[in-house]
């Protein structure tokens, strides 16, 4: 077999054997095919496609690279969220208590954020103490004794796919709706769970701009995971406003706790009861959609879920008192509110420019290197269809300083987009395939 | 100025300026630009295309990576023809005696063979002692005094193109007309004539395989040769069969001088006399296509190109006598004729298999490394057309052992297309681009 035979048949709009996708990713990852014969077939991909089999081939190929974990020595079924990112999306914090305190195992890797988006691993770590590091004994420990660990994810997972994914950031060659399907699911079937649900987000505040764009993803990503032999489900959600009112680290924090003590953001509730449904439904746990969501609720109402989150922070050395009293959480020295300079009805916000607003705070990284403040970022009091009155706030600046504060705000205003007659909010979700 | 930036314009469809081009090569050239990144930009202009103008920039500042060769101290006008290559294509020999005879000097740089195809360079040094590698100074200077000679291309010619080149050929981005046209032109328009004929074959025994292929680079290289401000012409012409009788260095050297002598294949002298008139037309020697065709046949008739090869050949270091007594040229040992199996008219001759074959006896390299064999190749006897009876001969095998010659027989006889309905010869030249 030879790469520039390969490429030249993608180029082409072939497809590629399963035999060849293996071997190529078998010689990426030992270095025998370089880096710029990887790009150009990157890029014959991004212009030419894959079939659905191909990209479950290459998912494949690129999750066993690395590790492969078996989580069956700790329980029969295990379960597992993905979220494609967006502006102050913290379901991983609700969700996961609440899936573990209906016996659901939750062994999950998470992200730190990069560019406008945030990363469960960082706003956990804003608890004080909390450690996302954890080493492989520890972390099955943990999911086995109390039903809940989350952690960085760990290099050995998928490195095929993270060594492709630098070359195709270099080489624009990221916008490639199968190789964003199968980076993302190498590291979730590499993961190990067998039921998964994926939240594919769409609109301003997300990676996917509209919601054609988020149903094609959701569709292969799907069929991998079918193809891979696991239990799977897609919700397409809205980001066209943040989702609840915190984005920020030590905010999203906040605003989890206030969900997993039975209080919080109504549309941040609802979207964590959807996709727990699909994982309810998927590890078979009922059959009736209407008993998985009551199920659910009854985890937030109880305490159980709450209790899930107390020992998982607990076992991974957070301070509890932290999250027992939220206020001791890290606070921004000032909280500047944002008030609207006309009257309307509130008719978009583009959460990209917030997620860039929290990054210029302070709350976010441009580079991987960068530090962050965990206590920086923005609560949102205005949301899509309110009529504000010119004055009101439309939401409040957390911030380091005065100067950060007012740098953010022309960026912020200029994100609110009003209209004068009367806007109906978006639906939070669109669908669901399974 | 970012190369990801660059890259991703291209593979959504958009030009790039020049500034943008000139960068990107300063960049390739100075190592800054990776060949990651510049395999993924080769991709995405083969798949998404570049216009005439982005394309002569692109030429240009190849060109322009390296030397720039200024002939203006040798002579007001210089004249170059460029072939993209075919089977048994000795124009070179003739043409440039033909027109240096007419005080139009030719400061030639050929190529080697590679492939199927062989290379002007391997011929002339068929002739024993002829020097193909000459110090710039030297060049200049016979070019002066004999108003023609012929060298290997040096490394320091659009070495831009040369890298470029030699990664399209490992990332399968070789097969985009705007590429091929810029590299082609690239080494062109350093080389440094003012006036450029192109003889763009088309067919079996051609790079390009159709006359549309054909048509599309023709038109390309002229654009490109206009935008440089550079007088130039390009011819279309067939290599449905091979050009003359002989393929293989020593042969074709003979055919030339039997040509230069004043006979030798029709078709061979025709082509020269189509290409001669163009580069005459555009040197400004007169406008009168028939009366530059007559000067041309004067010099084959009066003795006097045969008389700038002779002097070339000297001057160069070569052998004279051997050129005198083509017999005394390389001879193979074994000399076998290949027969028709059955009566037809032949209908085609697929030249790129007679290729092979000549590189399989040796004639030719598969890679660059290969040492060639000057002696061997084919004379062929029937062209399209010809009827041929049962046990007449197709062509005469020029061998090193028997077991050489009959081990490429059958490929040979396969190469053979035969109808049993009359066939017309197909035309030489098709069209003329200016």
């Amino acid at each position: 077999m030879r790469m520039v035979d390969l490429i030249a048949r993608k180029r082409d709009g072939l497809a590629l054997t399963r035999e060849e996708i293996d071997w190529l990713i078998a010689g990426y990852s030992d270095g025998t095919i370089p880096d710029y014969q990887m790009s150009a077939w990157a890029m014959a991909v991004l212009l030419r496609g894959m079939d659905d089999r191909e990209t479950a081939d290459l998912t494949l190929a690129m999750a066993q690279s690395g590790d492969m974990l078996d989580l069956h020595d700790l329980a029969p079924i295990t379960v597992d969220k993905h979220s494609t990112g967006g502006i102050g999306d913290k379901t991983t914090l609700v969700l996961g208590p609440m899936v573990a305190a209906l016996g659901l195992p939750v062994a999950k890797m998470s992200g730190r954020g990069l560019g406008f988006s945030g990363g469960t691993i960082d706003k956990l770590e804003s608890i004080p103490g909390f450690q996302t590091t954890l080493d492989g004994a520890t972390f099955r420990r943990l999911v086995r004794e109390v039903g809940l660990a989350v952690v960085a994810q760990s290099g050995d997972l998928a490195p095929a796919d993270k060594r492709l994914y630098a070359l195709r950031d270099v080489t624009a060659t990221v916008e490639s709706m199968p190789l964003i399907a199968a980076s993302v699911m190498s590291k979730k079937l590499a993961a190990g769970a067998d039921c998964i649900v994926l939240d594919v987000k769409y609109g301003s505040g997300a990676f996917m701009r509209t919601l054609g764009e988020a149903r094609h993803l959701a569709q292969i990503m799907v069929k991998i995971g079918q193809f891979a032999g696991r239990r799977i489900a897609a919700v397409l959600s809205s980001m066209q406003q943040p989702l609840g009112q915190a984005v920020g680290n030590a905010l999203e924090v906040r605003e989890a706790i206030a969900v997993l003590r039975g209080g919080g953001p109504s549309d941040l509730v609802e979207l964590c009861l959807v996709l727990g449904t699909e994982l309810v439904l998927l590890a078979g746990l009922t059959q009736e959609p209407d008993e998985a969501r009551a199920m659910l609720q009854a985890t937030l109402a109880n305490g159980s879920a709450w209790a899930k989150f107390h020992a998982m922070v607990s076992h991974q050395g957070g301070e509890v008192r932290t999250i027992e009293q939220p206020e001791r959480l890290p606070v921004a020295p000032v909280q500047q509110p944002l008030v609207a300079s006309s009257t309307g009805y509130v008719a978009a916000i583009d959460g990209m420019a917030l997620g860039l607003a929290v990054n210029a705070l302070g709350g976010g990284r441009s580079r991987k290197e960068d530090q962050i403040d965990p206590a920086v970022g923005l609560m949102i009091q205005a949301h899509v269809g309110d009529l504000v009155e010119a004055g009101q706030p439309l939401l409040t600046i957390h911030a380091a300083t005065e100067s950060a504060a007012a740098q953010v705000a022309p960026a912020l205003l200029a994100a609110y987009r009003f209209s004068d007659q009367p806007v109906a909010p978006p639906a939070l979700v669109e669908a669901i395939l399974r």
